[in-house]
């Protein structure tokens, strides 16, 4: 007989519902002062020492020793043989995630990646120049969190922008390579590997070792000292967000199988007991159903133990008045995940605000959408979806403003930039300005 | 009579070029280990104390009294009241900037800011949704940077945006207001603004106070104080960039009076000491005909000795062997501000991969793009540019991804997220994609 499952359950009717929405909101990112002074400390040394003291932590916190840093590349030929090795149905899997994925990162190139410009009435031309960055990084975890499908999320939005260079390092602990993530740096076309990991790794790619090249970013999740190394390093090169736990909030109108509903709010506590995975829906019968539904199902779920932990210490099934009023609560969470499970979905879409990726319809799990959807699965955590988007080919491209001002233009912009410049004491500006003036 | 300028000239055909090169380059963004303590205590006292903390250090620091926080909001009819008081030149001028700032903004969001999304042959809908922040906090700083332009700079891409709802925050020392900054804001559309400033206004705006609302992003320049606060809340909200020195980089074939090349590297090196400005070119009699001019005009110039300390410090003045090398050169700076002062400017302008702005041909000053060509004068700078982007619409939206997978749709894609899912180790994820298989 197993223990009953304590999800707690809430309703938007009770008086004490702020209070307890807070309790479930409640997450700190305190980052350990411990880790974040060690951190500095190999940032420091790896910055001084290069290779030599990125072969020192490698032997030390991976146990992989080596005697100069060049073998510790993997060649194209080891991640070749890697997807050789692999059965038939993960390459064809992979390359078919990596097709899809490929697609929809092209299609947004196209709708939000471009140059642009226009000339004014006088001639003047003004404009944005898109270009991709000269070299990325691209930081792979090992061990239990070693993902296959995050080298593809990561890599093919560079290499749709045109990164000429994609850097990856994964660190190997006792040597262990796995072989699905070799494969996937192979289809996704990363140029240069490296089995280096840790605040090592990041130090290494952001100022460069005679082995390692420096990059402009780094991208790609990490445990806490690879998060505190890139938020460390961040302005030497450009990173993208510092991921928190993964989240999903499913947002339902009693229409769809409570089985389904069960397992994507499964699917996501599954990762670790961190992660949360919230319900929010009018219909007290359909959270009974789901409930019934989460019972049943977790003793049949190989990682039951994980799922059972984040569900307890970080889930809830929510009642709300309505469907409406479920949207704004959903805005107020501000979710990695959102489905919409709902007959409806295009009803309730616009009233969504903040989400990182927003899945409509029964058929869309959250499962679709990491995988092979096509939209990138590096998403905003923590409520960060309120002022950050999901991991895409503008994080790998920069923009110059283009200014090319005629000699009529300068006539008609001089003097407004003289009068700002001398308000604000800036003579040099305002007599630039002046010096483009006809006599 | 007065000191001769000891601006250094390097020259690309010296064999210590590259030596020299670095020493130029050099500029340490340390972070003072002593500011970064101050203001953890700091942001740790407003988070816990809200608006009493937020007023004795307003009373401290800035020598501004009140009982209440309320007290030190600032009125739209000040706003207006100071928009009324400054002259009809300066009002005109503002106004006249903002409608172009304005102007190139909503071409911007035209450009790479709208909603996009697309079936493919399964019918499924892929795409993303481009939503403005619901509130951002935009920090003006006090004293001798206290710049009205910046203040159009970061508010108008905001407004551009669609942010309902634009909280300025501006100190003021001994209570002096800068009417100038004041009608900015009015001419701006600033929704409410509080005379506070450091880093506890940064507090304020990031964990939000009974008086100051909680902001979604912070953007806006400021002292080591207010940087390194924006460093420690980035995650609780978003943060522009971190902004070092001004510079200039201005590439030259020759052609442009040497008198206006001059005035535009003052126009950089008057802003503050550590400034850089730097000149590219080929042609060395030119470049003594802009020293020339460069030794004639500094003491014409009111801020001559910020002028010359900046020249000395951090300016020099770089021969080329030609123009194609100085282009390469420049990308290896990736300068905040580059000027391509040539008679072919479209010739080198596909050659320049990095920078903040790009100025083409004489006409081109750099003070006409600070003020009021249209494009934004916040801009990367150190080498960011390598890896940034000017402020634009594009940080006051974010993006949601779209996914809606359609039934036949997921038949296909269900088999290839499973396998990929339990390759992972992830049951909960490939259950979840295969609940939705027709049987």
């Amino acid at each position: 007989m197993t223990t009953p499952l304590n999800l707690r359950q809430l309703s938007t009717a009770s008086p004490e519902f702020e209070a307890e929405f807070q309790r479930v909101l409640h997450w700190s990112a305190e980052t350990d002062a411990a880790i974040e002074t060690r951190v500095a400390e190999i940032l420091a040394d790896v910055r001084a020492r290069g290779d030599a003291a990125v072969l020192e932590y490698t032997a030390r916190f991976d146990g992989v020793s080596a005697e100069q840093l060049g073998a510790l590349e993997l060649t194209r030929e080891e991640l070749n043989a890697a997807f050789e090795a692999i059965t038939l149905a993960q390459r064809q899997a992979l390359e078919a995630a990596a097709a899809r994925v490929r697609s929809y990162h092209e299609k947004q190139k196209a709708a939000c990646g471009q140059s642009w410009s226009y000339r004014d009435e006088d001639g003047t031309l003004l404009g944005q120049k898109v270009t991709p960055l000269d070299r990325v990084g691209i930081y792979v975890p090992g061990g239990k969190a070693a993902y296959p499908s995050s080298v593809l999320m990561n890599a093919i939005p560079a290499q749709v922008a045109g990164v000429p260079e994609i850097v990856m390092v994964v660190p190997t602990p006792r040597g262990e390579k796995n072989p699905l993530v070799l494969a996937a740096a192979y289809v996704a076309g990363v140029h240069r590997a490296f089995t280096i990991g840790g605040a090592q790794a990041v130090a290494a790619l952001a100022y460069g070792t005679a082995t390692v090249p420096r990059v402009d970013k780094i991208t790609g999740p990490g445990n806490a000292y690879v998060a505190s190394a890139k938020k460390h390093v961040f302005g030497q090169v450009g990173i993208d967000m510092i991921a928190g736990p993964s989240e999903i909030l499913v947002l339902a109108d009693g229409t769809t199988p409570p089985d389904w509903v069960a397992m994507d709010l499964f699917s996501q506590a599954e990762h670790d007991e961190l992660a949360q995975s919230l319900l929010l829906c009018p219909d007290a019968d359909y959270i009974a159903r789901v409930r019934e539904s989460i019972e049943r199902l977790l003793p049949t779920m190989p990682r039951a133990a994980v799922i059972r932990a984040s569900l307890e210490g970080r889930g809830a099934l929510i009642q709300t008045r309505s469907m409406d009023e479920a949207c704004s609560i959903s805005n107020r969470i501000a979710p990695e995940h959102l489905e919409v499970s709902s007959r409806e979905p295009h009803r309730w879409e616009p009233l969504l605000r903040h989400a990182g990726a927003i899945f409509l319809g029964a058929y869309t799990s959250e499962s679709l959408g990491d995988y092979c959807a096509g939209p990138n699965h590096v998403l905003p955590t923590s409520g960060t979806a309120r002022f950050s988007s999901p991991l895409g080919v503008y994080d790998f491209q920069k923009r110059s403003s283009l200014i090319e001002v005629s000699e009529a233009g300068a006539q008609v912009l001089g003097p407004i930039a003289a009068e700002l410049a001398y308000g604000e004491g800036l003579q040099g500006h305002a007599r630039a300005a002046e010096m483009r003036l006809r006599r």
